[in-house]
This record gives structure tokens, sequence and C-alpha cells, in this order.
């Protein structure tokens, strides 16, 4: 069974793989997992139609037979509950990469994605450039630590998991901020991660799909 | 085996229970499984002896036997996992308990959580007023949606599940705030969460140790 993403029709990111459904896709390209694409304008988002899908009206849903899901964190351990490679097999290793992923979006995702919506939505308030060296302070301090943890290893905890898959697709929304340069490992890691071949797998399709939707109408 | 929870000495919630151990406290009542509490200063947090446990420096941590675990979202999935009663036996459903836990935590938190520290940390700055009324608007419109899914049912999926426990404890965050005025069935919602006995339990438990933590030394 072929499962179906909703992704951006156009995402705001212009390409960049920064969009949630990145997420899934890398998860589904990790399995060795097909899957097809269905692409909405930010209009079809608000109709109910998907907000049957999504109740926020929000990207990404993912739809497999009977069961729609939404929330890429949720979706990508539905994917690893059904294939291997993405969760270890050792019940407390399994354990702590599910820590892992709830420590991406739960404690590192919120400063660095508010640093996202302020540079998009306050970038003419008078207020910008105090509120970007406040959340630049927290996510400094969330930076730290993750160094410290994350000392002279590759991933996380042992092998690659999804919780690196859920870290890296956060950190990756640090761009090229200059916070980077101060934290050598965490931008090493942030490129073993992007190194992967189902993440180039995954980058490449929400190319072709964010360059289809931006191409002008026939 | 009883597990450790670690949590503030003195929560800066003044004993309301809104600080992240209240989650896994509720869900340790839901299962009937007792446990201990280790009460910590802001200043032990950030010693090597919590890091080890919580590479973050921040509460709760959880350990038991050799498992040591941070974050509040994973702990629950692992006590549920554990224990019945708090993710439904039926695979999907349990799928759609845990999207909703991510949900709670990745969806509705960031905005309410950040008006909480706004509150707190930017009382003072000329843009506070402004700041407010943009994250309100980003908590009416989650709140929109999560009423329009909830419709006049008790809970978000069917039976009660961590998915509402979850999203009960980031709710109360909003406490007094007149916006829950406009959202009646989400107020009900939160009250009939305060209202589980497992709930008042734990409540009653975090109360004891803050006041414990608040105490003049002898």
């Amino acid at each position: 069974m072929i499962p179906t993403l909703t992704a951006f029709e156009r995402s705001p990111d212009g390409g960049r793989g920064l969009a949630r459904d990145m997420r899934i896709r890398w998860a589904l390209e990790e399995v060795g997992q097909p899957y097809h694409v269905r692409l909405l304008s930010f209009e079809a988002m608000k109709q109910p139609e998907h907000l049957a899908r999504h109740p926020f009206g929000q990207i990404p849903a993912y739809e497999e037979g009977g069961l729609t899901l939404f929330e890429s964190g949720a979706t990508v351990i539905h994917i690893a509950e059904r294939h291997g490679g993405l969760l270890p097999a050792d019940a407390q290793a399994r354990t702590r990469a599910i820590m892992w992923m709830f420590a991406a979006v739960n404690t590192v995702e919120p400063s660095v994605f508010e640093r996202v919506l302020v540079r998009i939505l306050d970038r003419d308030a008078p207020w910008y450039e105090d509120r970007l060296r406040v959340l630049e302070d927290r996510i400094r301090d969330r930076l730290e630590h993750l160094a410290r943890h994350l000392g002279n290893a590759d991933w996380l905890d042992g092998g690659f998991s999804a919780g690196d898959l859920l870290m890296v697709t956060v950190l990756r929304w640090l761009g090229s901020a200059t916070i980077l340069d101060d934290y050598p490992t965490i931008a090493a890691y942030i490129a073993r991660g992007e190194a992967r071949p189902a993440f180039q797998r995954a980058f490449a399709a929400q190319l072709a799909d964010f360059s289809k939707g931006a191409a002008p109408a026939p």
C-alpha cells in the first residue's frame, strides 16, 4: 500500500527542504517506502476536505489505507514502527531515540522556529533586533547543551535514528545563521545528516515538487 | 521497581502544577504506579550530575532501573507502553493518540508557552503589548481549529488517552487568560481533565512538594 503525503504546492522555503513534509519524505526514503504526493495551495489547506486530514489546516498530512495522520513526529514514529532502520531494536535504546525525537520538536524547535517566524513576520517591527537577540540567546543555550552532549559522536545516541532525523531537520532552520559558526560539531552533525543518500533523495523530491508548483500555469 | 522523577525544588509556577513534571506525575497516577521524587534547586540543575540525566539542564528527568529519560512526552509514551490505560489497544487508535501527543507539544504548545515566557521575561519591554497581541492571535488560530475538531466530544479521539493528558497540561498554561472565555468547549475540556482523580492526586503531590521547597530552612 503506497501512502500519500500532502505538502505545500508552493513551499514558502523556496525549495530548500525546510517544510515539515521533508521529515516524512526523509523517513520514507530511509526505509525504502515509495509514496504519492498531493500538493495543496494555501487556500485549499483551509478547506473542510483538508481539515478532515489535518485539523489545524497545515501540512504535512499522511494517509495510508484507513489511517490519516498529521504531525510529522508521530508520522515518523509510525513509519519507524512499520519498517526497520529508524528505531533501535533494543527497548531502552528505542525509548531514548523517541526521547530525542521529542527533544528535537519540544526543546530545540520552539526557539529555532520562533526565530524563523520573527525573521519573516516582524522584520519591520521596531523591536525586531531586540527580539532576535533574545531568541538567539535562547538558541545558543540549547546549542551549547546539545554540543556538550554530542561531543565527538556522529549521532545523538549510538547509530543514526529517527531522533537524529528530526533533530537535523530542526537545526537546518538555522540555515546560514552565523550562530552555527560557533558550534562546529553541530554544523558537522547537520552536514552528516544531509549527506545521507536518503536525505538527498528526499531533498531532490521536494525540490522537484516545488519547481512544479512554482512553474507558471501553462 | 519504583521510578524516580526529578522536579523543581521550588517551581516558578508557585505550586499551580504548570511545570512539566506534572505530565509525568499525572500519567503515573493514571496507571497506578508509585514514584519517588528528587527535588533540585536551579543551581543543582546546571551541575554535571544533573546534566547526565537531562542534557539540557532542565526538569523533569525520569529514572527507572538503568533507563534515564528526559522529555515529558517521551516519558509519558514510555509509561503508556509499560502499563494499560493511556494508549488504546487498537493499532490505528494508538498511533492517533501519539499523534495528539505531538500535536500538543509541537502545534499548540509553542505559541502558548511563548506567551508564558513573554509575560514573565518581557513585561517591561516597549513592545510587550504588541508581542502579546501577535501571540494571542496565533493561539486563537490554534484554539479555533482545536474547538472545531473537538466539537461536543469529551476527548480528542474516543476515550481519554495520553494525547488528552498532554493537551490539557499545555492548555492549562492559558490559565485565567480571558482568551478561554471565547472557547467554552475547550475550557470544559480542560476542566474535564482536571476533574480526573489521577490529575487531582498528581496536583496534590506537586503542591506538597512545592510547599516543602518553599518552606524556610529550619
